[in-house]
């Protein structure tokens, strides 16, 4: 039997709460932890709700799968994320020494692969899963902003 | 008559915080945000009591400065931090769009420096205020804690 658990598979788990964000009018970023296959933090964009810069899905989700785990390192996790981290977020998963990231869509201007941020050496990288849908999300978010 | 405010005035107050830290056996890195000399964030890092790699003092600082202005951007404020803040912390700054950052010793190791991250270009930056004070404090921490 084919495993079930793809990093498509959950990459969709993220693009949902990227939906929610985008139904409360905040920048639609969705992201999950994910250790053992099971989903232990699901989190998206809240900047503008909270009025705090620093409310982006990931770092949310940091500190969610911190508190489910009951300790600050993320070794054995799998963060999901729908857009490329930025030098925040690279940074946080930098202290967190996460096992592995997959992102979705590439963030050019400000993702952390342009601006040079160094995430752990033992953090594992996959991108541009479910890219299309992601960047999707975002390009109708922004053009709905424009109307 | 001499301005009292001036940036050791200030970096004073975030030394005090570090100091805080360093009693509840925290790494002694304090924080404070000023706007028109009034101190709005008063912050030292929590990472062991959170078990969270984001709770540095620096962010905890953009959230609480940010609750008090009741808005994400910090035009106008300055953030006193008694270390060189990491990429984490250098991108949420980047984020908020802070006027100027005031730090006492370098972190020659992960520092936003070093690390290369970008801060915002509105960004003013001064370095090494009460420096040796800052670093004496980290140096007496982790000597107590190799006892």
């Amino acid at each position: 039997m084919e495993n079930p658990f793809t990093d498509e598979y959950f990459m969709k788990k993220a693009l949902q709460e990227a939906e929610v964000a985008f139904e409360q009018g905040e920048i639609p970023v969705g992201a999950i932890i994910v250790v053992e296959n099971k989903v232990i933090a699901r989190t998206h964009n809240l900047t503008e709700l909270l009025n705090d810069v620093t409310a982006h899905a990931e770092m949310q989700a940091i500190t969610s799968a911190a508190n489910f785990i009951g300790g600050k390192y993320l070794k054995g996790c799998t963060l999901y994320v729908t857009l490329e981290p930025c030098q925040m977020c690279a940074g946080a998963l930098y202290w967190s020494q996460i096992s592995k990231i997959v992102f979705g869509a590439r963030d050019e201007q400000r993702g952390f692969v342009k601006m040079g941020t160094k995430l752990h050496p033992k953090t594992e990288i996959v991108s541009g899963v479910l890219a299309q849908e992601s960047a999707d999300l975002m390009l109708r978010f922004f053009a709905s902003k424009r109307k």
